[in-house]
């Protein structure tokens, strides 16, 4: 079986503001009725204008990935594109859903920041992590997705002309979800490593200049967002490196929302900088995704961990956005951080996924093609730099515009039939060039479709040189 | 069985910006940290202040409600107030959710735009009154709930300055909705009938003034909310009210956002705006519940329905807000759609509303406490003029201080144990005392606990006049 839905998934995504704000041709004004007896001069000549913060349209990541599905001769496609699981979340969590759809009180409305029985295992779950005791009523707050959560602590804190800093590569909802408040974006990249062509290397040779980020950070600055383990690179911020970022963030006063969803797949030592001193625990927000830890990222449900006087902005912000997240999933998501520990499921989900990450990356080894080693998470970033693309190979206009790593998307996926991402579409121009020899290959899926994709990535053997 | 939850819906809710925006004492400054050897001077002074949008102070009335019936001498409460359901969804839809849970693409992201499946029920279910065919690909999109929906229309298209048109009373989350994206909100009342304090009459005795709708509209008027049937009045808005609007947005070309989330309950008969001519289906954005139709407020899953030129953009909107809405519960409303007409759903659901609506009304004739009968949904106002309040009544101060529907829903709970919803929380300050003898009741309840809370009711006798 390959894995294939919809046959990809289409989807709308959001673009760098940069590049998106094309010309928007306004509808023709719509004449006629009741216009013979009443004044067309009063009329709004534009009524069907977009807002700006919707008008983009240039072609997205994803629907590019689609059409080029769609269009290759190798069909079905492996889909190694986007981050979803191949396979179910575990039997205690579908069981907890099944049972919740019994309970009239689990189909109804749950309250704004989410249930009590949820906030109260997140935070069972999470204090001992802490060292401290979390507060389920005061320092916890629920959201439909990470996403959605990630977007009302933007809307929470932000006003127009606030600064948040970014880095890239990025998850690309970012960007949407700071612009809608009303915030400017600074991007500090990631450097990646210089032999990064040639030679595979741990994720964490990906590297912060400390001077650059400081050099970022001005009086607008109000708040820096994080994600470790990290989407697309793999890496596991160190220790050190968030100490080093929260002593800036401490000195700078500045809000740290740590983007944390794929928190229990770490495959090298793993720290959560909210837990590093008190000083920094009072100003991070941490976000973490019950889909994404259960293998149901179609759940929407995620959770915000943070100190009372910044967790009832976000629920606030919240409020406004959902009203509140869905329920029958919210109790089983309670359920089943109430089981996880004693199924033995943490420990498990890391392992498996690691090992679908080594059996994966064998192929990039077999091929020597070079790749940042997943600390965490399951995205691994291959370098094919070596991926030689014949020169007058017949890309559509609307890829052949973009960087190198969109071209190398649209040749796998028709010469081979394996579909990933371009990570420069997580890049600003000024830094795309950055990515452009890489390409995000997602490994939630069963280990025979990862066996597929190994066995058709070898195709392109002939055309490395 | 009383129907009480968590024992009252604790919800954060938004008000009225004119009266929300109480001071903010920023938190203090965090030192220590970092500040031995950098310096203070470079740091943001108000790290934590949250944004305009989420500040506000002001106790919420669902928190009023909540806080009434944890210190009322009668428990457990009776709860009338908040509109979730008494009672399950339909089986089929039940099994529905369970059969999606056991499939794993339903437990991943769906597109954006919703699923497929979905998008087709609703198409089939609606090109009958629409009396057009839907296309399900480009008029139909999938929200997290209607709330959620709202909000996505208004990111779409309202820019900063941009104004709406609400009727008041209005369903207190579109306040919010239209101010995050920057709007400015024109309140334009609904009339109640003169003799309301002494005289039950039809919901449609609420009336528009249309000059004063007129009068409203200016070059900055974007768009117009409309609600049928109506949250909390129960109007059905007639063709002719329809038609009237319909016109004046024609005229001005404004685009119509109408909120029909409770549209299978009518019980007069029921127009939608969509459908009066071509040049309103062009400019209408039509919002739906599967929630509401299926007894399901917390599954989250809301629809629009709408011309491409419109629906695209609340589709990029909703993109950027919650990247997908929940899968397994999308599968299910989709299979819920396809069967509620087989299974003859839509006439039992509507039959057995307004049994209960005629089943709770009764103990008003019989207390001679005039009502709104409702043309639809599932709310009924009741006019309790003639409940005299003791003068000295030991009220909180921040119920003192509110209008009098604060008073008689304070003194309800506590006197017989019911809560209802005072509906000035729907009001702007300066129209607030319209509404300031009703309260609000929902009857989507159990008949056990309908036929409790008459009973309690009849207590209210010896405070009637």
């Amino acid at each position: 079986m390959l894995a294939t839905r919809y046959p990809l998934l289409s989807l709308a995504r959001s673009t760098r503001p940069s590049r998106q704000f094309a010309s928007i041709s306004p509808l023709p004004r719509i004449s006629g009725y009741g216009a013979r007896t009443m004044s067309a001069t009063a009329a709004r000549p534009d009524p069907f204008k977009p807002a700006a913060r919707v008008a983009g349209q240039r072609q997205d990541v994803w629907s590019i990935v689609n059409e080029a599905a769609a269009a290759s001769p190798v069909q079905p496609i492996v889909n190694m594109g986007q981050g979803f699981f191949g396979y179910n979340p575990p039997q205690f969590a579908i069981d907890a859903a099944k049972d919740a759809l019994d309970r009239v009180e689990c189909n109804q409305y749950s309250p704004t920041k989410g249930r009590p029985r949820l906030k109260q295992a997140i935070a069972d779950a999470y204090s001992p992590f802490f060292g401290k005791t979390i507060n389920p009523e005061t320092e916890v707050s629920i959201t439909t997705g990470a996403n959605e959560g990630m977007l009302s602590a933007f809307m929470g804190f932000i006003e127009p002309g606030d600064e948040v800093i970014i880095f890239e590569p990025f998850f690309d909802q970012y960007i949407s979800n700071i612009e809608m408040p009303g915030g400017t974006i600074r991007y500090v990249p990631l450097h990646p490593p210089k032999d990064g062509a040639t030679k595979t290397s741990p994720a964490s040779e990906w590297k912060i200049d400390f001077q650059e980020l400081e050099n970022t950070i001005n009086p607008k600055t109000k708040m820096i967002v994080l994600n470790s383990p990290h989407n697309p690179v793999g890496k596991v911020f160190s220790r050190e490196e968030l100490q080093r970022i929260g002593d800036l963030c401490v000195k700078y006063n500045l809000i740290i929302l740590s983007d944390e969803v794929y928190d229990r797949l770490f495959y090298v030592p793993y720290t959560r900088i909210a837990t590093l001193s008190p000083e920094l625990y009072e100003r991070t927000l941490t976000v973490g995704s019950a889909g994404k830890a259960f293998y149901a990222t179609g759940w929407r449900v995620g959770y915000l961990i943070g100190p009372e006087h910044l967790i009832k902005y976000v629920a606030a912000a919240h409020t406004r956005i959902c009203y509140s997240s869905v329920s029958p999933l919210q109790e089983a998501a309670a359920v089943a951080f109430e089981q996880a520990d004693k199924q033995g499921f943490w420990e498990e989900s890391k392992n498996e996924m690691q090992q679908k990450m080594k059996l994966f990356c064998e192929v990039f080894d077999e091929l020597k093609i070079p790749y940042s080693e997943p600390e965490g998470g399951y995205f691994v970033l291959a370098n094919m730099a070596s991926v030689k693309l014949p020169a007058d190979y017949p890309f559509p206009p609307h890829v052949a515009n973009r960087p190198r790593d969109f071209k190398l998307c649209w040749f796998l996926i028709h010469e081979v039939g394996v579909a990933a991402i371009p990570p420069t579409e997580f890049y600003t121009d000024a830094n795309a060039h950055i990515a452009e020899d890489y390409l995000r290959f997602a490994v939630c899926k069963n280990d025979d479709i990862l066996e597929t994709a190994k066995e058709r990535l070898r195709g392109l053997k002939k055309y490395i040189s």
